[in-house]
């Protein structure tokens, strides 16, 4: 059963600093621009049609679908991101829009619950008959998490009965009696959505559910490849054929699963509603394979900056230590995703390097993925760009060095969005009388009997993160998660170091404080040898921020540079407007590797050119590309 | 004017060595081989169809097409193997299953000369509308080749009158006339077909159709998007809708390109088109087009190997200095088209330098494009093999680490074969009273009189080149091209270098005999600093050979080796076997990085390994994966 005391984003409340900062950006700008996306009024960006497709399919508008088999999702997500951020910020205007929204999605259900507007407006007769390719579980879930999530917001429940009925419909077609689809999600996501559902309102119905499409994934005989005989080999998707069951992770049971296959989102969606479901039924198989499973993530399948997916084809993990910068996929929702699991295994689990992992994912993938002024993104997170390469070379296409304003396949903006405007529900654990601090984030967690503990953090910017107590709660420990990039810690209280975490024991009283002071300095990181990319190579990080260099700073042909070994390496604050964000950039001596004046010989029994100092500025990987020019980036350089 | 002196390849005898060695593989193993696949009588390999094809063509047989739209170029390809094979060893077998060959191509034309199967078969009606991407001229041209070079090397004229038939209605059907097509080949091939076939018969409609197709592309209106237009956008192959006019070298007419671009098989058969064409109309436009598309290819998009082609998406060029080893296309048949241009160019510019490329990609992709045994094939020749990534990830799927047997796709092993078989027209040329060798092959060269000379080349084992005059000739100076990788070079007869050429003026007497002795110690290579995949690395050449790292010699992980700098490389003639063809090894101190044990984290504060003396051993890169056992190789390595 999951801890009901573990803190609901309600309890929540993030105070100042970056993340405050872009939960207004979210409420503000991301939120309002996605709403003109999802209703085609953003001149330039390519059409939603996402809630004209509710229309259509309720009959009150006339009109072709538009979009993707999962455009629903959208309107999903974006009601996710509303409720969370209404959640804390009240917004009347933005609820009506919302309720707006709803009714168009309630207006689109159909007698028995159903509500997929691809199916219902294109396909109508070919309901369930293509989980594999067609997404309709994958929407259903999404809708679902907002659904839940509005109700939670705002008490209506208008969304929440829609779902409900929408759920147990789908508890009538899916299950193991006769009559019944032995069938799973084709992307998975409705797993943890329905573990949501299940918490909500206590319906063993919705875990048994849950629990159901995660055991048959894999079983045999296999469901898609029988699906795909009875469709007679039709594929929805361009190229699916060439999809193996890893691609779905329905290559063999879950349970038996020990490495990370397939496309990375939906892996991470997998292991979150896996985790889930381990948490709620005590289910050790389970666990043991999400235990698995993350091994496999971390320790052999993840990019430095929490990025996941090693190539665009499939968007999918390759091989173990395969982690290629320039042809990297790592895709913000697949970051999302791996923070959605770290969450859960944080709560099953309980291990610090869950939070390092989520830490990692978020500040460098997650915030990479959303532009400064919140209406550009990026979809993939190279750790190399070059700007060449993203125009003329075919395999690279994917890895943009701009960001773009909005993708007809729309699933990151909205993502990005609802993860940042419920961070607040990732910081802390609650556990009897420990509360537990996975994030360093500004905020302030309520207490029972209206007390509440405020954390000041300074990260990113500082390693100096305050705990004070505010009214009077009784005696309990405060635990912090001891992250990877600290080297030493000091601390105002007496403490102790424990499996990851630093541990306070104290009697607080109202006013109380603890001070923690991580060390904070730029460190140089490698990774594993057997990363053949990045062998020879090394990344600078300081704190959580992945760093790298990037063009506008140190001129064109990154290549050509090289970190001097040893080299102390400044942190310096920067020039106002300097960085994005007035975070430090970092210096350090280094050199350029100048060509001499070409022969033409395009090989040569010499090296032509000669080393010349250079100091090399880096700048925070997250932020890198938001002047929109076109530039080269690198986060691993030679030394 | 082509210059007529120039030796045809009944002229040169390849007398022993690698390259009569291979050209007696070719005649034993491969156009035996190929006559099999042809016929689809090799167990196990995919079919090929393409003498059937003709046979249903000619209403001989009942069936279905069977292979790609350019199946006829197939037997085009292998009856010009053919023809050059009996040019210097007759053979009355094979000549007959040539014959029945031509019987089969010959029963399948048409009354008005049309002689296409996959239109005769498969879209009667659909004739020429597809020149885009339906290979109707490309075949045409394959079988105009053959037909040329099998009525010099036989005498016999049957295929030759069916290839004129063709050629007469095709410029029946092409060119400027009103009711004429204004198009040209998809994929260029046919403009240097019907320069040789206007070579033989002198007549200048075929050199007129040759340069009309030239002049045509990319001249505006676009042929190749009217045509579109006109089909309805139906595009003949999945994908193809993504293709640029830069694909087809049709962007911009042909006298205006300077950047060589899209397919790069398709670009330098037309780039030797254009060479031959402005050989024979003393074109100064189209031999100053050739230049700078040499300029484009050699100077800034060639692997070390010879190889062109840095993306397997379109099988194209991408930009300047963009040479991925791992992910390279390289393809066997763009190296030998690349050969094709570099003779012609040597006849129509003459510059050293040609020859140095022509030999490079012949000492090393084209030989790297077929096994030892003649019976597997590299259509891909990466820089970088690594056989997970080959298995697991889908962006280097075209990168095998074996040889494979045929392929559906069939174009590169007849390919190899007609240009192995005939080399011996690669030796040499004649101008005026100069004979000058562009490759050294030991060969017989028949000079006027009865007069031989008779070239016996150590190359590349080592750098003693020999020439003797055999007979009387009357006085004629001998060029040989100083290759690129000779540091000095002696002689034992006074010698002058000149342009890039090594000339000896001497009054011979028959037996006379000019020995040089060209340095051929194992030297380093660096690429231009601007390949920055290269950056940083060094590659092993001796004489014309690259050499390579192989897992076979020097273990796994070949990323985790470094040589060091300044050692001395030494030459070892391997104790038998080692090698194929007992080629010498390099052996060279280096080091490997030993990782520590894992402690599970991939990334970390400090580089966790140690680096241990590794003596390497290089082997020549063209004989790479002959074991047939899938390991690691690479071109570059650490420094």
């Amino acid at each position: 059963m999951r801890n009901p005391d573990n803190p609901r984003l309600s309890q929540v409340h993030l105070t100042q600093g970056l993340f405050a900062d872009y939960a207004e950006l979210v409420r503000k700008e991301v939120i309002p621009y996605q709403w003109a996306a999802l209703n085609d009024a953003i001149p330039g960006a390519e059409k939603s049609g996402c809630l004209r497709n509710f229309r259509i399919a309720a009959g009150k508008e006339e009109g072709e679908f538009t979009g993707m088999v999962f455009q629903d999702s959208d309107v999903g997500k974006w009601l996710e991101a509303v409720a969370y951020s209404l959640t804390n910020h009240k917004d009347a205007e933005l609820e009506a829009l919302a309720d707006e929204a709803i009714d168009a999605i309630a207006s689109a259900q159909q007698e028995d619950g159903y509500l997929d507007t691809y199916f219902l407006v294109k396909e109508p007769h070919n309901r369930w008959k293509c989980l594999r390719d067609c997404h309709e579980l994958y929407c259903a879930g999404h809708l679902l998490e907002g659904a839940v999530a509005y109700y939670q917001a705002t008490g209506k429940d208008k969304f929440l009965n829609v779902m409900r009925r929408y759920m147990d419909y789908i508890a009538s077609v899916f299950g193991p009696g006769e009559g019944q689809l032995h069938g799973y999600p084709g992307h998975e996501e409705i797993e943890l959505a329905l573990c949501k559902l299940y918490d909500l309102c206590g319906e063993e119905k919705y875990l048994r559910l849950a629990k159901y499409f995660i055991d048959e994934r894999g079983s045999e005989p296999n469901y898609f490849i029988q699906e795909l005989k009875t469709r007679g080999d039709a594929f929805h998707w361009e190229g699916n054929d060439k999809q193996g069951m890893e691609y779905f992770q329905a290559h063999i049971p879950v349970r038996q699963q020990s490495e990370a296959v397939g496309h990375a989102v939906r892996a991470v969606y997998l292991y979150s509603g896996m985790a889930d479901v381990a948490l709620r039924t005590g289910d050790e198989g389970l666990k043991a394979a999400c235990q698995r499973l993350f091994d496999s993530v971390a320790h052999r399948k993840m990019y430095v900056t929490g990025g996941i997916g090693s190539t665009y084809i499939g968007e999918a993990f390759t091989f173990d230590y395969d982690l290629p910068g320039d042809t990297a996929y790592a895709e913000t929702c697949a970051s999302i995703g791996l923070i959605f699991f770290m969450r859960r295994m944080l709560e099953l689990d309980g291990k610090a390097e869950y939070g390092d992992v989520m830490e990692r994912a978020l500040y460098n993938t997650v915030l990479s993925g959303i532009a400064r002024d919140g209406k550009s993104f990026f979809y993939v997170n190279p750790l190399e760009g070059y700007p060449l390469a993203d125009e003329r070379d075919p395999g690279k296409q994917h890895v943009k060095t701009v960001r773009q304003k909005w993708f007809a396949c729309a699933c990151c903006p909205p993502n990005v969005a609802r993860l940042l405007s419920d961070i607040g529900a990732y910081i802390y654990r609650r556990e009897g009388s420990a509360v537990t601090a996975d994030l360093f984030i500004s905020s302030e967690l309520q207490l029972p009997g209206g007390a509440a503990l405020v954390q000041e953090s300074g990260v990113p910017f500082n390693g100096r993160v305050r705990f004070a107590l505010r009214g009077d709660c009784p005696g309990f420990s405060l635990r912090l998660r001891y992250p990877h990039w600290a080297e030493n810690v000091t601390c105002t209280a007496p403490c102790r170091r424990e499996d990851g975490y630093i541990v306070v024991e104290k009697d607080w009283q109202d006013g109380d404080e603890v001070v923690f002071s991580f060390g904070m300095e730029a460190e140089r990181v490698y990774a594993d040898a057997r990363v053949r990319q990045d062998f020879g190579k090394v990344c600078l990080m300081r704190g959580p921020l992945v760093y790298c260099l990037e063009e506008a700073f140190n001129g064109r042909d990154l290549h050509l540079l090289r970190l001097t070994r040893e080299a102390e390496i400044r942190t310096e604050l920067p020039d106002a407007g300097d960085t994005p964000y007035g975070l430090p950039v970092l210096r350090a001596p280094g050199e350029r590797f100048v060509p001499e004046e070409a022969d033409g010989a395009l090989y040569s029994g010499r090296e032509r050119g000669r080393w010349q100092a250079q100091t090399l500025v880096f700048t925070p990987y997250f932020a890198w590309g938001n002047d929109a020019v076109k530039g080269e980036m690198t986060v691993f350089v030679r030394q």
